[in-house]
């Protein structure tokens, strides 16, 4: 068998997310794309800004002697600067073009955060739900992902992190907005958490570093802005990307910000950007990395979001559904009616309803619509969710 | 301390031509950037072919939806297909699109195939010299890279790999045209090493995979043609990038190839989709795809470094460096004069002229140089050439 064990392991358990997208090309085939309602994927939707197509052209026809070359790895040094800028601003702690390594989109740059910080058995704790593929971006490092329960109201329970903060801890990551909840941590939570990492440290006698996966930050609603970590908590990376605030998830563009007052933060710094190199993404793509940084600060509009949000919320919770409000990013979590997510998903797909079960971010009972598809699509689906429940209400 | 005791070890070990590099930036600061002669690194100065410009204004004027959003994480199905037709004409084996994965560079390829086929304790074979990252791309999984001295034309010694296979043996992996040393493996060796593999594929009971690092395989001299490694062994995966034939290192596109008659070959493709997305790459960038999708064969004339080369060489030679003449790529790996590479780099520093010691490549005694640089670059370092050897031949 030419496949590592290891990876057979990943196969089989191959995410919940890609099972979805097979069975919609399955149901595609069968009844036609058209008819299907899919909310399995976190593929925006809505188109980049307009900006982002006039500025793509123009850095597109500039004569700029190597401009497809390599550049430092870590990225062009006037992109980190023009990030760090805009960074600054958002984080409320003023950083340096030094203090920022441009990434091949979040998942580049948490892998590549992971590796300077992991060895072998070092563990890295997430609150669940969580984005599933933590558990891998932590084993490629040899690292082991420990799991927190969050409060019942989807908010981080500081508690249950602290209590599982250990000699081996090297990370706790948390990601707000949330996918899978839309959950955005309010600024009380951050606060409690820098000052009960502060402690956990001093006690396990280590720095337990915390790792912030922010591609969601630009989408949130009614004005609500995310708490920036970096002023509740020094030992921070910072993780985000323009997959969605500005539409480019094809694109790999994101990038990493080190805390400059973080512990070591310039062999952070340097041990990311070798980690960067040596795990073959070498640096974030060049062009991209020109035209987002005459982006930064923009975003496609969250309104266009809220509005879906609004419809979808509204009328989930109307036929009996339980579901908590989200503030940002674009995902509702709903609890599945009848408590077993894999029967219930089942039923919604009978209705060519496509979600994705708990399970798949390590929350039975639950199901996670991806709600970045167009506002028809949801008035399409509405009646499926509507005979879904009910079987769920009549076998009860 | 917050950076893992592993990258530590990487951080003080950072590689040669890293450290160059800031050998350079520091004899740039004191005696200007004009003045170096900077043969450390591996950037191509030749500009993308002008069709490349063309086809990139076009596809970013083209009005397509979700241009940058996701695609399957193994890349546009239109883009697999004609990579797959090129690489059949290529490869000389008849590939279709489910046979390639779009990765991010030959980097992000090879270490999407390496977690594919790699568990802990593991190990890859490879030719000295070679690339030294790939000790770093067997690590990342778990891997342990084994040596094998090449012969002392640079050819590949195949008895020297054959006695190092044995249980643990994963994979082999050959790169032609070879950086550091400019060798391309002539169609007997690449005969007799796919027999030989076979043989001992058969002795140890496991299949041993050959990884083919291909990214030069277009900068090749005098009509060379590249013999194919599909048609000598079944077991095999090709990895490859537009960094060197389109000049487009920054931009982070190649792909993967798995020869369909390769052990658990389907497998094993699925296993690289999987790699590539939970490493965070997730996929290869969206636009380079499609832009390179409508490239497939061409590539920069290598008439310009045979040029360089033939300037080089024989004015090297011709001072008493001892050499041997490079097929393709744009590397030269002549001795140090005086047998001791990092004195021998030292003195060329003096002459403003920068090179990477052969240890970098883990071959102590010579030293690379890379010519893609200008021939005003070439002519300009020759007096330095002849002085630092001349130091060292009266210093004998």
């Amino acid at each position: 068998m030419a496949v590592s064990a290891r990876m057979r392991r990943s196969l089989e358990g191959s995410s919940w997310i890609r099972r979805m997208f097979e069975a919609g090309a399955q149901l595609a085939a069968v009844h036609g794309r058209d008819r299907i309602c899919d909310f399995s994927l976190g593929n925006p939707d809505v188109e980049p800004p307009a900006a982002f197509q006039a500025v793509l052209e123009a850095v597109v026809r500039e004569p700029i002697a190597h401009k497809h070359g390599y550049m430092p790895n870590a990225g062009y040094p006037e992109v980190r600067a023009a990030v760090a800028a805009h960074l600054s601003t958002e984080m409320g702690v003023k950083l340096g073009a030094e203090d920022v390594v441009m990434s091949c989109g979040a998942g580049g740059g948490l892998n590549a955060a992971l590796k300077a910080l992991l060895d072998p058995g070092d563990e890295v704790i997430a609150s669940v739900p969580y984005f599933v593929e933590y558990g891998s971006y932590a084993d490629n490092h040899g690292g082991k992902l420990v799991l927190a329960p969050a409060r019942e109201d989807f908010d981080l329970d500081v508690a249950a992190i602290e209590a599982r903060i250990g000699p081996r801890t090297a990370a706790v990551i948390v990601n707000s907005p949330n996918n899978p909840t839309g959950r955005v941590y309010p600024e009380g939570t951050i606060r409690d958490l820098g000052a009960m990492l502060a402690a956990a440290s001093r006690r396990v006698g280590r720095t337990v570093y915390l790792v912030s996966d922010e591609p969601y930050r630009h989408i949130v609603y009614a004005g609500l802005r995310v708490p920036s970590v970096f002023t509740a908590y020094p030992h921070c990376i910072a993780v985000t990307s323009h997959s969605k605030d500005l539409s480019l998830p094809g694109e790999r563009i994101g990038c990493v910000a080190v805390h400059p007052e973080a512990e070591d933060a310039a062999q952070v710094v340097a041990a990311i950007v070798v980690a960067t190199r040596v795990l073959g993404f070498v640096n974030a793509p060049a062009l991209m990395q020109r035209v987002t940084a005459r982006l930064q600060g923009l975003s496609v509009d969250p309104e266009l979001y809220r509005a879906r949000r609004d419809r979808l919320f509204d009328a989930l919770t109307g036929m009996g559904y339980a579901a908590t409000l989200p503030e940002g990013a674009f995902y509702l979590f709903p609890k599945a009616p009848g408590g077993d997510d894999l029967a219930f998903v089942k039923a919604l797909q009978d209705e060519l309803v496509l979600a994705v079960p708990g399970r798949g971010f390590g929350a039975p009972g639950y199901f996670r619509l991806a709600y970045c598809v167009d506002m028809a699509v949801i008035e399409r689906s509405l009646e499926g969710f509507r005979r879904a429940i009910g079987r769920f209400a009549a076998g009860a």
